[in-house]
């Protein structure tokens, strides 16, 4: 039939007995027709384990050595996984990312990836073996093991089907698929059998976290269609692709709250030209990502300024803010942590109207305050008090539908 | 000064405190001005551990993918050692077999090293660098990677030292050095200052398991001298070297007793040509590894043979025997498991005369009677009842002296 990739997550392959479940599934998919390469990452905890053995050594470890340690977790796992095929009377080969050629630059823990060399991979799959890749890992061009950060196994999962051309990249995940909302905070949430990248991917930076931003930008990049499915059954899960015309018939595709924001409101800057990028050329120095910013012009040519920044950045924004104020002169800096950021996403929003206005008279219906606003071409969120997230989430997924089925 | 190699079995790395304080042996060799490349074997029972790991998903798992996943251990042990180092403020690098170029055949879980491209190593130590290299694993032509067998860390350090030219190379065991006799068995046992490559080889043959084998012969073909030492205090250990004048003046250097072997005998069998032959040739084709072997013709033309094997093979020996025995018609086949193997070494022994007359007196006098004797140039072994193993051992020990410090 085709060529399918096919990741699976850490607790996916946690023990013998799952790692036999992942195995059958992967050869359930070779039994279908399929050339299948497998992309595996450390089992469990098995990255978290290695990590507290490198800090029982030095509070600093290099990052050199980091990888060189924490890469053998998915060294485990593919071995584990061939055998477990083998086991069922498959041929199966595995390969650690050096072997297999995924080269990447050298920024140790955070790598990149730049090539793939995919003749190995080729040849073996022509042999009829099912092909079995660490993920997260690769080498550098001196041949130093690195690491691809947190999820970096779907950036390999994702580059492999991208060079490949595979037919179909499945991510296997502890959830069902990707919901309208977190069905925790909604139990009317319902389960998407389709989604565009660029919907998952204001999704994945709101926290709905099932995929690494980066490999859904990678994935849309070379239009690699991701199926997002559930290890432990065999439920369909939700396909991310492209674009398709139906897409726009739906305004809101999904709504998602998160609390890991903080708020930091500059009072009295004094209006002149270039107050703001001093700020945030010092927050940037600070190495603090800040996401949304507003401004307004309060009275006697002063402003004021409120952003945002992750909370584990909140300590190093505020130092840097008050560094820069020294220079600045504002009257005032104060921050606030109980805040949460609601939005909604969706594609269809582009040629449908009254979405903003929607969500800001359902807030006010339920009492709800908004303190900042920000939107894109295809997402509105709103920053409201921290204590009122769930129920706003609930109030929008209610009035946006989100439960109904799409046309 | 010169090029160390330094090896740490598996229990001088078992946990963190330990890698640091082999990392301090290191150091302080690197500050008295050496060059010093470090082999680790994994941690403890981290190997056992891996393959349990194995076992849980198949009881035949492949050797490649056992390879693939046991190796895992000394990478591990490396990336922790080089950060042990650094945090003590030295510069350090850690290789994997493949990385640093050990090229071995391509028998799993048993490789021989075929080459290793010490470029890399050399380019790391003339920037200053410590290197630390993973003991036990290579690669093969095709880039899988390979394992040594048990021991194998001993073959890297051993071949690393060998091709570096390497003025010494030390291995870091749990024991203090090598001793005249067992001192758990002889308390009276005196650790030796220096031993030769043949004779240290003829009593890791016998058991006193403190390197593998094939690492000895390995050193005695390329004369590496070799410095065992314990890796818990700073006593001197042992050097195993060539041979110099003064070592023939010792006629024995140690004693020791094995108890794992057993022993079959086979008597009545019809004295013709190549009778023999067809015994041991159905043994070699069963894998069964014979040690010692007697034969003596009894009476009426029929041969008794006696032979020794390791007592975990004696199944598949008694089973070999019997199949062979359909052809041969021998009277009567039986086996022992409850012997012991004796044995004196010393290279003086070639020079002087009398040794087997000595030790066979001094079991007479013990009331212990020999089962079956083998001789080498350097060596006498005697089978003995297992029970009295430990009488013999002290008995002869103390009749060649060997409490004595050597001129």
């Amino acid at each position: 039939m085709g060529l399918i990739v096919q990741k699976f997550g850490g607790t996916s392959v946690a023990d013998a007995q799952r790692i036999k479940g992942a195995a059958q599934r992967v050869v359930q998919t070779y039994r279908e027709g399929n050339q299948v390469v497998v992309v595996v990452s450390a089992r469990g905890q098995t990255t978290d384990e290695l990590f507290s053995l490198a800090h029982e050594i030095t509070d600093n470890p290099a990052a050199r050595e980091l990888d060189m340690l924490v890469s053998t977790g998915e060294q485990v796992s593919i071995a584990l996984m061939a055998m477990a095929i083998h086991a069922m009377g498959y041929e199966a080969i595995s390969f650690t990312g050096a072997q297999v050629g995924i080269v990447t630059d050298s920024h140790h823990t955070k790598a990149r990836i730049l090539t793939i060399n995919t003749k190995k991979i080729k040849e073996e799959l022509n042999k009829g073996r099912i092909v079995v890749v660490a993920g997260y890992q690769g080498v550098d061009a001196y041949n130093n093991i690195t690491t691809l950060g947190r999820g970096g196994s779907d950036a390999t999962a994702v580059a492999l089907a991208a060079l490949l051309k595979a037919d179909l990249c499945d991510i296997f995940t502890d959830v069902d698929g990707i919901y309208t909302a977190d069905p925790r905070i909604v139990p009317q949430a319902r389960k998407l059998d389709r989604i565009s990248y660029d919907e998952l991917l204001e999704l994945a930076s709101l926290g709905a976290q099932v995929m690494q931003a980066r490999s859904i930008e990678f994935a849309k990049k070379y239009n690699v269609p991701l199926r997002v499915r559930p290890s432990f059954n065999n439920s369909a899960g939700t396909i991310v692709c492209g674009e398709v015309k139906e897409m726009e018939d739906v305004v809101v595709s999904g709504a998602a709250v998160t609390k890991d924001e903080a708020k930091i409101t500059i009072r009295g800057v004094p209006d002149r030209p270039g107050q703001a990028a001093k700020i945030f050329k010092e927050l940037a120095r600070s190495n603090v990502n800040v996401d949304m910013i507003i401004q307004n012009i309060s009275s006697h040519s002063l402003a004021d300024i409120t952003f945002t920044v992750p909370k584990a950045e909140l300590k190093a924004a505020l130092e840097a803010t008050k560094r820069i104020n020294e220079e600045i002169r504002a009257q005032e800096i104060s921050s606030d942590s109980k805040i949460a950021k609601l939005s909604v996403v969706g594609i269809g929003m582009r040629s449908h109207c009254g979405v903003a206005e929607k969500m800001f008279s359902t807030l006010a219906d339920e009492k709800i305050n908004i303190q900042m606003i920000s939107t894109s071409e295809i997402k509105i969120s709103c920053v409201i008090d921290e204590a009122q997230a769930e129920q706003a989430l609930r109030a929008v997924h209610k009035a946006f539908e989100l439960d109904k089925v799409r046309a």
